[in-house]
């Protein structure tokens, strides 16, 4: 079995960030990725980089970090207990793409590794990562090509694994408050070990590469549609719930934010303008109402009439 | 020592309600509140008003709500095991503004009761309440006031009553992520049962009157104050960490959440529409940087000279 690198991990995060930046500024065509590095004082650092103000993206950010400490925090080892005393290392990529049209999804990505080591023991790893997507006013065919290149990159990796990982995602990005899921789902996995270094390792790359793949058609079909002010602010108003999502649920974010992560980057996930009203409901019948009757129900999208 | 009157607190908290909307109207001058009344299958249910899209308030939120059981939820008794077993009733009433002008501060009040009972044992009860301000660009002048009234209402409860809950405010309303208070405090307490019944409601009643003397004065100062565009982004960018707070770290909203309370009355306290912006800092020595430097750090109002 390969032995774990780090370093050939961390080379791919970093070259994977540059490639969806690249990626996200040409499907933008206006504006361009400003890049923070920061250290953090317990070891590692990171790169933020952010677009805002785009003619196609209202705000994106894609967030690079790697950090390291000597001893595991007594929070991550309290359901993991044969971890404490380990030195770790934790690293990703991880992005959210608030679009300005609302006939385009928000969506966010997620690759991750982490590994415990101990002086003369095998050292613990394994990776997480996904994808999912928040249509506003979706369209059933870019669901479908959605979940379609999921299961794409899933297939060679076996057939149950696109089955699992795409229930995990809907079970995850759930709001038990709305009785909603967070959108139409897509890939959630995490403490991918078993198959061994090499072919984990392969799995995260191909759902990190392929996210870009599976997003791109639906920003490029949808960008240049009209609409008006109606679903602006319909738009606005869901936003709410993917920050109800994130603060609430979320435990990347609370984990980042109660172990002293950097919070900017932390919340680049937060969309830029968002709206609350009280007992909103959509009009039956409505294209809002269709979001909520259809679409936020988890379901099996390559199989609609099986 | 007087026996608890549930129908008393009850009697008391529907009449507050009712006479702090009626102020708030006043106020206003324009929009009326709406009432939507609402039962729990557990039993229990409330009373929530709301105006919105006032001339002065772009939205007020005032709940009632009662709620009861047979058995306390395992949740509410981990801390307190003696309460197992216990039916219980719940009440309360809690409220958020969020004015247009962003010279007025976003206010909170809440006050409320909370009775176990046990045949052949004794009610184990408490009461808690307090209020606090969130100002975007204060004026000593109203924060001074606001904590005076606080002291006034307290002062003849005993004089180590304003220090003791103004503390507990200041670390109640605090964001670790942001390290920064919520605001510039006021009063929150808790657990209050030790001076007897009608001591400790005759507290409640002091906070709940009292909070509407304390905040109506500031927004007749400051309602028709002129403002422009860059403030009011401030006050929608601020409105951020009102939602950071209340969905991270608000034990009532995290509580209702989770235990199935009603999700539109809770988030009632979500400002109608919220800005976030990556990295933003205000410019030294700008009125915005004032509000970071001298106004978010907990500190004693009624004795800045001291």
């Amino acid at each position: 079995m390969a032995k774990p690198s780090v370093e050939q991990v961390k080379a791919y995060l970093i070259g994977l960030q540059q490639s969806i930046c690249e990626r996200l500024e040409q499907l933008d065509g206006k504006a361009k990725f400003k890049v923070d590095t920061w250290e953090r004082a317990e070891g590692g650092g990171g790169a933020s980089r952010v677009l805002t103000a785009g003619k196609v993206f209202e705000q994106a950010g894609v967030n690079f970090s790697h950090v390291s400490g000597a001893a595991m925090p007594a929070s991550a080892t309290a359901h993991r207990p044969e971890l404490a005393g380990r030195s770790f290392e934790a690293m990703g990529v991880s992005l959210v793409i608030h679009p300005n049209n609302p006939y385009i999804p928000t969506t966010h990505a997620n690759v991750r590794f982490f590994i415990a080591e101990k002086e003369g023991a095998d050292p613990v790893w394994w990776f997480g990562g996904g994808f999912d997507l928040t249509p506003y006013y979706p369209f059933e065919e870019d669901v479908v090509q959605w979940h379609q290149t999921a299961k794409n990159i899933c297939d060679p990796f076996g057939e149950d694994v696109y089955p699992k990982y795409k229930k995990w995602c809907d079970e995850y990005f759930f709001l038990p408050h709305r009785n909603e899921t967070r959108g139409v789902g897509g890939l959630f996995f995490d403490d991918l070990n078993e198959p061994g270094f090499e072919q984990s390792f392969a799995f995260m790359q191909a759902v990190g590469n392929g996210f870009i793949e599976a997003y791109s058609p639906i920003v490029e079909r949808n960008k240049d549609l009209d609409y008006q002010d109606e679903q602006r602010q319909f738009q606005l108003y869901r936003r709410g719930r993917y920050v109800e999502f994130n603060l609430v649920y979320d435990r990347g974010t609370l984990f980042g934010l109660q172990t002293g992560g950097r919070t900017e980057s932390i919340l680049m996930s937060m969309p830029p303008l968002v709206r609350w009203e009280y007992c909103f409901n959509p009009e039956e019948g409505s294209d809002e109402d269709e979001l909520y009757q259809r679409y936020l129900k988890p379901q099996d999208w390559l199989n609609l009439n099986g």
